[in-house]
């Protein structure tokens, strides 16, 4: 065992989630130069059948908080989906983080090759902790965020590729 | 030092680049069904900015081969961007996952917290090996696969989810 699960799960976390509290904030600066209402922002879809930006970060939330304790052996946690403006989704962004960092490493790493019943839509699926990390929760948090990047792009907000990399 | 660097990279690059030769068929399906020429779907961008799907694809293929070597310490291969059509992208993908296979794992797995000289741009950062896999070529990777998806997506082509994580 080594703590590298752990080590890669929380900095995954502070990296991608502090990019989505950055980029949000630009997105409120950006409405408000061209006084656009948030809202038409945060309900842009890529395609019909796409969630909305609003749901592309509650979605990039929990895939990490439930996926730290899904790791850990913890309770899920339930955080409401309840955001409306930019301001609330950065704080459940800081939620999540504190929630991330509160998760005992130790008990991350303990699993790193114990076999998990990861639930996935109906089905359950076995995966070591470490196949679970690499195959869904970080495939997952960076869908969800590099889609939200993505609409905030094609509204015109002006971000590079850098803004994704770096808080 | 364990074998979960080289597990993460390689589960990830086997997993994601099967991702976009998946989707990749599918968009040759969706082409054809359409009779609109591929060239115009591997044109497309999100927004004007951007760079095009074909260019999406090479560069995830870029980041996991460049990235494999970095860590293992080789020269950097090269792949020249010639593709024009998505049996040609398919290729690349094709190249992209032989080329990781064959890195050492012990060799990645030396550097796990070896201090690596990364350049980006123009700079060089200094990151662990696992830092690097972990705040550059897993987020590098999954965005530029997913901003893949999102242009099929945003182009009509009949993809879900699953289709994002499952090869």
């Amino acid at each position: 065992m080594s703590d590298t699960v752990s080590f890669i799960l929380k900095s995954s976390t502070t990296q991608t989630i502090g990019v989505l509290k950055s980029i949000l904030a630009k997105l409120a600066a950006h409405a408000a130069a061209t006084s656009v209402e948030e809202a038409v922002f945060l309900s842009a879809r890529l395609y019909p059948d796409m969630l909305p930006l609003t749901r592309q970060v509650q979605i990039a939330c929990d895939t990490v908080a439930r996926g730290a304790a899904r790791l850990a052996g913890l309770d899920m946690p339930s955080f409401p989906d309840t955001e409306t403006t930019t301001a609330e989704l950065i704080a459940r962004c800081d939620k999540t983080l504190a929630y991330v960092a509160d998760v005992s490493d130790a008990a991350i790493d303990a699993n790193e090759r114990v076999t998990l019943q990861i639930p996935i839509g109906q089905a359950t699926m076995p995966m070591e902790g470490r196949q679970y990390l690499s195959g869904f929760i970080l495939p997952n948090l960076h869908f969800h965020a590099t889609i939200a990047y993505g609409l905030m792009r094609s509204q015109g907000v002006a971000l590079g590729k850098r803004d994704f990399l770096v808080p």
